[in-house]
């Protein structure tokens, strides 16, 4: 795979709008290479979410140490002719050379606070605009979607099932990631799980059963290979499947050491029910109950709010895309150039000018408001942006391994004010308020640049 | 990158859910490898859509082409202690060698209309099912929304502009490919550009404009560079921005090139009238318009009606991710093994048995309706699956450059009857049947099966 080692569309520096490539060129011929501060925020939290729980950092950050444009990459866009020559020399030696501040990964975020930032000289923070939006994007979607799921479980099992769903390859990688942290178990997906080092699941599909003459047939075969199963129940008619299940322990005996059994159709709380009591009257109480269709937050909550006998839940497609709120409002926006506070001021979609901070203070383990404010004010309350890069080098605080991430993840659920935990629309938002300093500089700028325009 | 070599999860064998593999090694130990056929389709049409326009089948075709497991990956498999040695053994052989079925890209769906068939032992069959999926979904999903786009843009330029909102790097990649399969023309990604060769478009962004002193200094340093450019004028008042390239106009003369304003922000049909106004008077009527922010196809479509002169427009999130329908419940079914036809009862999930074909009647460029048949019936209208795949290798039907599918695709927009065109949902769905034969094969083995059961 020659093409792949000189061109790898998913980590290539050519991951990027044109647009990047066109400016760098003008900041180049203009010699603009001062630092400029880049800050990553949302202006509004996305329908029925409560909260953002903020992911993706550990793809930005090892994208920022491998960023380089191979000979061949640099070869083709000479052959596209719309670059200087001089320019596309400069990119021979381009690297990323700046510092990152951010938010852990599984910190819960709200409107306008900065969740990472960039320093760098503004070539270079401008570059990597598409590819840091486009995966902190995407996993911070997936942990927020998945955070709920968990929540909704109330200590059940979640697994991301959605592989096949997820819009692609990359997707169906970042979400089990992404969901794994916000506090599911584990995966149906074998590269994902061989990629972060999360728990692969899963054991058959209806396509098994069929195949077979029929599902006693199937049943027997499965577990012969793996004993220790889930065997899924619904091909044809649930409850005789469940009897199947019984009948195969009956004739196992001690050999039998079916795990589970799997509903993925119909009415889930009425079938986990009967399932539940054919299994006990069996004497079978350890085989677990395990479902699967359709699933969201919603539906859990609501099955176990009726007392639904399920020990485990696979989520697909409502995972995989998010199907109530695919998309963030997400930017990069510049807010210094050369030490200058910037802004924009186009109606409804201005920016908070300067570099900042976000102050978090938490009292008995929860939230209690954040103060968005200047990167060099000392407030009251938790700094949340950290450093994890200096001079285009992850710093010690840049590697956090998964399972930290996770159990991190878990407490900030947990310090979330309890109305915002809730799977309804929160009535009181969660308390952000700007510091003085930040709405003196922000009013004095917007005079001036209404003046001046 | 050794890492990458040996393992690559965008294309790896191990970019399946682990339940294939667990029935792989099941299938390997009763003997199961005998023919099976699997059909691709889905059982409703997403909300808001009036057809799915099909995508995504070159992808699947390269990855059965070049699928296989590295020993680096077979070494890992082996680690997990959880598959038998005998059974890792056949994987080291293990290549795609069966025969594949499908509708050409860019072609338009209905309901329960399989779209691929896998002909294969049944082990192949099985373990592409998770990439399979994947690719058909996310590429179906973004060429629906497109084409609808392309539609209400009634011949003005629709551009990707997605990437950074699209989930993940192979989403930003293939929504580019697939908008421009279905008539968008081109996108904001350099790598899909490249890896596609599609298009690439784009000039600045508000960070160039606000890293200058003023919207003036920005727009001559820039034109210097890209004399052929589009202007963003919203920074910070957009009328005074249409009012800065018109004065540039006076001061470059012969040397104003500047093909287009760009508009992302307010209200962008009056903005949109008043900088026309304000060209047309500076006798800059060549300038032309161009807009971006939040649009989808109900937006254009208002604007165009509206008589906005807008010339071309910019889409981002709402075609990235599909937000008013960001899945579609595409399945991927065991209909037969060993030459048996194959069901599953699942209420409101079963599925139609055997190898199936789709007959579609057009009469003058427009389609007529559909017949769900069986595959060796021979009924009135076109068969639209064709085979693109024996023994593992692709046909020459299994080839079709983009341009050709691009073109394929605009003239199956074009025959579909013209409610289902339209942006609202249709209120008498296409027309589609099933084949006598189909039906009583259907309801024979659905007998069977209760009886059996």
């Amino acid at each position: 795979m020659i093409e792949h080692k000189s061109f790898d569309p998913y980590s290539s520096a050519l991951f990027t709008d044109l647009y990047e490539l066109t400016m760098l060129q003008a900041y180049d011929a203009e010699g603009m290479t001062a630092p400029a501060v880049f800050e990553l925020f949302f202006r509004r939290l996305p329908p029925h979410r409560n909260y953002v729980m903020v992911a993706g950092l550990e793809q930005v950050l090892s994208y920022l140490e491998h960023l380089q444009f191979t000979d061949d990459e640099l070869a083709w866009l000479h052959q596209r002719q719309q670059f200087s020559e001089a320019f596309l020399r400069t990119l021979k030696d381009f690297r990323f050379t700046g510092d990152v501040y951010a938010m852990p990964e599984g910190t819960v975020v709200f409107e306008n606070e900065p969740v990472l930032q960039v320093v760098a000289p503004l070539p270079e923070a401008q570059l990597i605009e598409t590819y840091v939006l486009n995966q902190i994007h995407l996993q911070s979607v997936a942990a927020t979607k998945a955070a709920r799921m968990v929540t909704a479980a109330a200590g059940r099992d979640i697994v991301d099932f959605g592989s096949r769903r997820s819009h692609g390859t990359d997707a169906a990688l970042k979400v089990a990631r992404a969901s794994y942290l916000a506090g599911a178990i584990g995966t149906s997906n074998v590269a994902a799980a061989r990629l972060y080092n999360i728990p692969a699941l899963g054991t058959m599909a209806h396509s098994y059963i069929q195949a077979h003459a029929d599902e006693r047939t199937a049943f027997l075969a499965f577990t012969q290979e793996f004993p220790e199963t889930t065997l899924l129940v619904d091909t044809y008619n649930t409850l005789k499947g469940v009897q199947e299940v019984i009948d195969l322990a009956r004739r196992l005996g001690h050999a039998f050491k079916v795990r589970a059994i799997r509903l993925d159709s119909g009415d889930l709380l009425e079938l986990a029910n009967a399932s539940r009591q054919l299994l006990d009257a069996a004497g079978l109480q350890e085989v677990k109950i395990f479902a699967s269709s359709g699933l969201d937050e919603h539906t859990i909550a609501a099955l176990l709010k009726a007392g639904a006998p399920i020990d485990g839940f696979g989520v697909g497609t409502n995972l995989a895309v998010s199907a109530d709120a695919p998309e963030i409002d997400f930017s990069y926006k510049l807010v210094a150039y050369d030490g200058q506070p910037r802004m924009k001021l186009s109606s409804s979609k201005g920016i908070l000018p300067g570099r900042k901070q976000v102050f978090r203070r938490v009292s008995s383990g929860q939230m209690c408001g954040d103060v968005i404010a200047q990167f060099d004010e000392s407030l009251e309350g938790e700094a949340l942006l950290q450093p994890v890069m200096r001079h285009g080098t992850r710093l010690a605080a840049g590697y956090v391994p998964l399972d930290k991430v996770r159990e991190y993840a878990g407490t900030q659920r947990e310090a979330l004010p309890p109305e915002l935990q809730r799977l309804e629309d929160v009535k009181v938002p969660y308390h952000i308020a700007f510091s003085a300093a930040l709405q003196a500089t922000t009013a004095q700028l917007q005079h001036d640049l209404e003046r001046a325009t």
